[in-house]
Formats: C-alpha cells, structure tokens, sequence
C-alpha cells in the first residue's frame, strides 16, 4: 500500500484527490498495488467533503510519517510550497507537483536534492495543464536535438484574445468577461502581463537545453496592449494575435521571450482558441510536433499530477534519472537584440508584413511617426 | 557499450541509422552510457553507404550474438519479420519495431513472449510515425480512462484529400500526383483502401481497453469513392472530409471503424492538412487532448524508433512492465450497426447535415433516391 499526501486542497488539489478516487480501480490494476491518499494538507477545514477527515494542518505529520513516499504540491506560490518541497525531498520523498512558479525559480536546486536522496522530482502539471507534454518531450524526444518551442501556454489570455477577435470586444470588456466566467482572477496580472507564460516557457527551454534561465532574464510583454483594430487589422492580413511563450536553442544559447505574435493562420498554434493551449516543438530529426489540449481546470490538471503519481509509484524500485538542469550563466543566454522574425505593421499608411529582421530594426520601423504597432510575425 | 542491431535498410532502417549516429553525443550524454549499431540486417549490400560495413544477409548471426541486446525491426510485412522479432523477444533480446502490421496481428503473443522473457516490445514508430502518441497514452493518460480516440492516420490518404480541395483535383489526379511525388505506393490499396489506417486504429484501441482486434472484424472504407463534388459539398456546408480511424471504448466494448468523415472546421482534426497526421484522444479526466506532426517519413518515424531504442537503454536494469493485452472476443466488440453519429448527406435535393442516427438509419437514407451520397460527421 502505498500513501500519498496532497498539498493543497484547492482546484488542482481537490481534483487530485477526485482523480485518484474515480479511477482508483483502473490505475491500481495498471501498477498492480494499491494505493491511499493518507493526509491532505491545508489551511482550511472541508466537513462537508468526502475528503475531510484527512485534513490536516500540521506540515510536520506528513513529512515525519514514513509511510508517506509521494507528495503532490498544489499550493501554487514560491512560500511555502518550496520550503515544504524541500524538506520532503530530503526525507526521502517522492515529490510531484503543478506549480510552474516554484520549478522555474528553483527547479535546478529541487532537481538535485531529489537526486542527491534517490527520489523523484516531476512536474507534468507545470506546464500545459493536461496536455502530456514534459514527459513525452523528455522522453519520445530523447532522439532528438531540440531545437524551438512555441507554445499558447495561457488559458486565460487565449481566451480574452479569442473573445476580442470572435466578439469584437475589447481588451478591458473582454478581460471582464472572463473574470465573470471565472477564466481570469480578480488580479489578473499573472496571466495577462505574460508572466505565468513566462514561467512555463523556461521550463520548456530547460527541458531543451538542460539549463534553467530566470524569468528576469528573458523578456516579457504581455497582452494588455492588444487593440480590437489590431486584432481586426491582423485577421484581415490573415493572422492570427496569441501570446507566445517562444524558446530556441542556437550554438548552445537560449533566446527565450513572451510576446503577442501574428500568427499565420495556417499554423498549428493559429487556430487554437478559446483556454486550450498548444505547445509546438521543433526537433532536428522529428521536425515540427504539436501537443494539444486543455490548458487548465481542475480534472485536466490533476490528470497531469496522478500522471506523475502513477509513474513515480511505476518506478518505484528504480533509481531515479536525475533532472541535471543547471542553471543558466549569462553567457547561456543569447541576445534578445538578435531575435530575428518577420513583423507585421500597423500604421496609418497600411498594414503589412516584412522581411525577416532583428529587434534593433523593428524599433526603429516602430519609432515611425505613421507607425500604430509592430508585431512578431511567427 | 550497448549493441544494437537494425532489420531491414530502406527508408526507416536507413533513417534510424542516421538518427542513432547524428545525435549519438546528446543521446549519450542523456543515457551516460555508449551504444553502438553492430548489424545491420538487409538482402541487399549497400557499398557506398556509410553503414555498408555493417550490413549482414544471415540473421542468425544477430539472433547467436549475445552481445546483441536490443534489436530494432524496420521490415516491414507480417514475415519473416514477425518470426524475426519472436526469435529475438525468446532469445532475450528487446525488440523495438515501426511495423504495424505486426503489433497489430501479433501485438498479444509477441507481448506475451516479451513479458516471459523479461524484455521489452516497443512500437511508438507504429502509429503516427514521429508524433509522440503510444507511450504519452500509456503514461500520461494512465491516470485515466481513455474513451474514445479519433485519428488522421495516414499521410498519403490526407494528402489525396487535401490535393483534392485545395488543387480541385479529382481523386485519381490527386492519387496520381502523390504517386509521382513519393507520397503514394505504386499500388496504393493499403493506404487509400484504408488497411494501414486500420492497422493503426486497432493498436490505439488495444492501449485504450487492453484488448486487442482483429482487422477483419472492424468496419473499414477508404477514400476510393470520394469525389470532388463531395469535397466541395462538404466544404460549402463548413466540413472537410478526412479519413478517419475510429476507436471508442463503452461499457467494457470497444468499437472501431475506419471511415471517411465530415469533420467540422472547427474541429482540431479539421485544419491538419497535406501528410501531417494527427490523433485526438477523449479520457474521462484530461477531456480532450491532440497530438500532431508528420505522420510518416524516414527521419521522424526513426526518430521514434530511436526513442524506444533510448528508452529501453534507460531503463536496462528494471524489469518491464508486461503489455498485458488479450485478443479481443467476439462479445468484446460493439456491433457496427449501432454506431451513432450525425451524417452529412449530398444529394440532388440539397446537402444537409442530420441529427445523431444508427448506422441502419443512414442505410435507409443512402437509399433514397435522391440521394447521392452519406457521410458519418465527426
């Protein structure tokens, strides 16, 4: 029997429960052993949930409990989800979890202590919700240079981006949409300043490239600039506004950025709306593939954490592959002067797309007195 | 130092060859460990090949040299290639294999044989050549219940298709076409009579319920009968006609088809055009997710021929977990006539798009008079 703690009984961590208990007979009969969830942290009591009596508030019964080998983090923020991570790791522990902001802070530190104590540090949940697409890139990609990724890594801002183009709304009436719906918080900056986006994306670049970068170190726009003209101004030209989280891996440097980017429409990524997301990985011998799904909720994300769950438990007479990321040298990191793409223009005189070219000339085109906007063309 | 042997040197074969040798620095370092290719199994000699040295006729040189532990199968065709990859599962050597045709008719006694051996059988390359799809199923979905899978399969089909809306093209010019571009056999009933299709449908529903059927006992039809006015039809009513593997699995019966279908545009399926494939999986947590890239081709189908190779090197000192697949019995099947979905008819009187109805009420409706012709609407 193995026992499990989840950290967090909020959307992912309820779900993660609810996850584990629905499908409790198929996922036992694939490990053939039987598993419990044995303590669910959190601030709060739950009396009304079927989970309640395994609340506790005390950090200090699980990590103390030996029976517990697994523990899902689902605290969301760096405090004290890392700190807990941690302390769990070195007592032995196996540690999976959904929080992008605690693996791209400090997912070279976490890695090794995990490799240090012979336990697993996974992170399916970090990155695209439910979308399988860490494992497969580390794994059905292990053939394969990696050598670009452009992902929609966002829920929130693809679907107010969505919501302008197919309702004609504005960014701020959109973005009030979607915090009625619940698809944005009450503070939306996260999401719509690019810097959950951000996050994901160096995680991505370091399953590329072995090296974590900080978000500080890449640059980040979100989307709060977008106009309703610009939107309509691209679909006329026959693209497409996303924000991107785009990584690549040139002569051992990583370029990494988040941007709204005119997407054409015939790509992949184009023609992902509403809160799915993409991920689009260009490999030197696979060429170009696309991992597609829900971006977030709760069951599509707590599908990603039992994911790593079952593969912990798997493996669990294995040794583990350490993560061996290391963390990025400013000399690792290219020169966001040098990003080279085409870019669409919006200016008083006509909209249009260019040639290919650097950050430096498209400032200089968007410095234009009859020049509205300038966006990267993907 | 990990010895690999490779059956069979065209397109594949070759392809895994140049895979295993471009990359073999960044694949090392992943492993920590060496490898390298020590036969290379083909009737033919290739002098002016880098690899030619390697090339062996008898494969009992393979099978008796112990030092060979994981053999990558690239033949194709049922035999020698399924006695080849039983002799060398017996031998105790892994098997890593792109051949279809095989998992499909013998995926549950080659699957047996590897479990009693304490070996691997992996065919990632089976199905949607480069595009990571068999194992994210198996391990990123294990936390679910897969229900239903529908698939773009076959590149030279969804060549055809897209050749005939794009180039208005009837289905013989667009076949004749994709035959001198390389795309399309010289006798191309496997691929546009919908058999590979098939094949690849019937290895998806196996990882979905566990059960494996026959080829002979799924509804198939191809593309053969499709006309240019359909096409142009559909497209006028916001539909796309793609060939489409089918698999759902409902109270414990699984039920498969390979059909042409009317694919709404905005469906995800809907925009993958020319020889991408794609594969759409619904599970009762995740929802939906997609998985998309290029379907065939010599180097990303290697790609994942390599991917298996690296990850039966990464996990040498585990034991494997078994396939666990049985034959699927008759009573495991749905019956077809019960398959239920909207249709789309073309017909002298007009084209329109039904309500939901069983395969027996679009028999009624196919035969009016009128009516030119029925598809079934994804």
């Amino acid at each position: 029997m193995i026992s499990i703690a989840l950290l967090g009984f909020g959307c992912v961590g309820s779900g993660t429960a609810e996850v584990l208990t629905e499908n409790k007979k198929i996922i036992e009969e694939r490990l053939g052993c039987e598993y419990r969830i044995k303590y669910i942290l959190d601030l709060r009591d739950f009396p009304e949930s079927p989970f309640g009596s395994l609340v506790v508030h005390d950090f200090n019964a699980i990590l103390q409990d030996e029976e517990v080998s697994i523990v899902a983090e689902m605290m969301g923020g760096s405090h004290p989800a890392y700190d807990f991570t941690k302390a769990c790791l070195e007592a032995g522990k196996n540690v999976v979890t959904s929080n992008k902001e605690v693996v791209a802070k400090f997912g070279v530190e976490l890695g090794e202590i995990a490799a240090k104590n012979g336990v697993r540090y996974m992170f399916e949940a970090s990155v695209g919700g439910g979308i399988p697409v860490i494992r497969p890139m580390m794994t059905d990609l292990a053939s394969n240079k990696i050598t670009k990724i452009n992902g929609i890594l966002n829920g929130t801002t693809n679907y107010i981006l969505t919501s302008m183009r197919d309702d004609a709304k504005s960014f701020g009436e959109a973005l009030g949409e979607a915090q009625r719906l619940g698809y944005a918080e009450a503070n939306p900056t996260a999401d719509v300043g690019g810097f959950d986006t951000a996050r994901k994306t160096v995680i991505l670049a370091a399953i590329a490239s072995g090296k974590l970068v900080s978000t500080d170190n890449i640059h980040i726009e979100g989307i709060t600039e977008i106009t309703l003209a610009d939107v309509e101004a691209a679909e006329k030209l026959g693209y497409h506004i996303k924000l991107i989280g785009h990584a690549e891996v040139k002569d051992g440097k990583i370029l990494a950025l988040v941007s709204p980017m005119a997407i054409p429409s015939s790509n992949p990524l184009g023609r992902i709306d509403d809160v799915f997301n993409g991920i689009l990985v260009n490999a030197n011998m696979v060429g170009e593939v696309m991992f597609y799904g829900p971006g977030a909720g709760k069951l599509p994300t707590a599908s990603a954490v039992v994911a790593d769950i079952v593969d912990v438990i798997a493996k669990r007479d294995f040794a583990p592959t350490p993560l061996g990321w290391v963390s990025a040298e400013a000399s690792d990191i290219a020169d966001f002067a040098e990003y080279y793409c085409r870019r669409m223009v919006i200016s008083a005189a006509g909209n249009y797309v260019t040639e290919e070219m650097t950050e430096t000339e498209a400032a200089k085109l968007a410095a234009k007195s009859d020049v509205i906007s300038v966006y990267r063309v993907l």
